[in-house]
């Protein structure tokens, strides 16, 4: 049965609450994702919540009450609360009616099956956590296998994260790797690394794609790291037929994902 | 000469930071925009800020230097001042070392030539400032003419959307029409009005894009509403091959927007 909870100083509230801080997400092993849509994309990918917190204002939607009913199944903490709770702690004045904590899932390289997908996005410390959320978001809709994010990267289990992915935080395979473990992994096996890059006259539409591909996108301020360019095995450019010199960095790895896969279908 | 301003009472520094509302930023006619960088892409495509400020901490940069006498030349108001009050107006914890204020261009229908580019980016109801800017920037790297902004959007002169425009705000047309006004500006002339949908089998790869093509992209949470799609002249499905059935908004004008560039290479 639902715990009833109206306090702000309870401890399962206060839990919650840490959430959204990344070095309470470490130490609790728990991640926070808000709204119906993205935990019932949760429990489509076979995942239920550890802990639910939901505002039954104006009754609970069916499709709620299942996943409740469903994590409680599995031992889940159920908590009745209210909207100013819920708010509280996804830290947004107008909540989702239901948020679920989940488990990080393990993020090393051993974790994968490159044979998976013939794709995956590889990103390098990139900072903008909405970034993270909307290339796995990509990565969903390309079928990719997940994102292998390099180095000192914005944590995909920040609510912001989650948020932008739209639920392919858990479609989708996440690994966080330094550069020189991603690179001894790679070379183990199968796998052509593709690096984006103005330091080249290879256009991206004439290139050949091999799969499994690997799509490298670099940070959002200084693109990829020469000493990475060298490592890859094709360098592509996009054309940048304005002023500006770049792209944002999940809509560089959308074009370069969608374009892969279009070339993969002709 | 520049102004010395150390005070967080100062006129100036009220009228500078009040561009960071919407309302203020409609009366007063001017918007904010941060960094040497935008600075000189606005410099470089002809247009200079009626208020600079900028603090001199260890040195003002030669480029900074530059647009702060061409503006002062064309009667800018130029303070010098702190970072303090810098990070103030910008509201950023680590403000730029420079800012400028510009006049809001016409952002009418009649402003823009549909023939100064074969392509342009229409969006509906956009609610993320942070996507009009990143839709801005890829306008520019496509060579798009602009971007026409439908219904009650998001305002394209916000602080977020400068910023995630990275100086495109500049480069491209920025125009606001209703839905109405729209259609029959653009059935007074030669245009191809082209709405991505999951409500048609008509691959994007497949589609003949004609010129001047006009790119329409429906609300980040709703997509185009079923009025708007019946008065495309082709409608395009992106094929999602994950469990998720939609992309974000600036994904989707960027994979569309560069697919019906590399169309007319082939």
């Amino acid at each position: 049965m639902p715990r009833q909870i109206t306090s702000f100083s309870n401890e399962t509230v206060k839990r919650l609450r840490a959430l959204r801080d990344k070095k309470a997400r470490k130490a609790d092993g728990l991640f926070l994702a808000e709204g119906l849509r993205i935990l019932a994309e949760a429990r489509d990918s076979g995942r239920l919540p550890e802990i639910v917190a939901y505002a039954p204002a104006g009754g609970v939607h069916p499709l709620a009450a299942e996943i409740i009913a469903a994590a409680e199944a599995e031992g889940a903490d159920v908590i009745e609360t209210t909207a100013d709770i819920l708010a509280k702690m996804s830290g947004k004045d107008n909540p989702q009616a239901i948020l679920g904590a989940y488990r990080q899932p393990d993020t090393s390289l051993a974790s994968i099956d490159r044979t998976a997908s013939p794709l995956w996005i590889v990103a390098q410390a990139l900072r903008d956590p909405g970034n993270i959320g909307t290339i796995l978001r990509t990565g969903d809709a390309t079928a990719a296998g997940g994102l292998i994010l390099l180095d000192d990267s914005a944590d995909p289990y920040s609510v912001e994260a989650v948020r932008a992915s739209m639920g392919a935080i858990f479609t989708q395979a996440v690994v966080t790797a330094r550069w020189d473990e991603f690179l001894a992994w790679l070379r183990s096996g199968p796998g052509q690394l593709v690096g984006t890059s103005l330091n080249t006259d290879s256009d991206y539409l004439a290139a050949e794609y091999q799969q499994p591909c690997f799509l490298l996108i670099g940070n959002e301020s200084q693109g990829l790291p020469a000493s990475y360019e060298a490592e890859c095995d094709l360098l592509v450019k996009m054309p940048m037929l304005g002023k500006a010199d770049s792209l944002n960095a999940a809509i560089a790895a959308a074009v370069m994902a969608f374009h892969v896969r279009a070339s993969w279908r002709r």
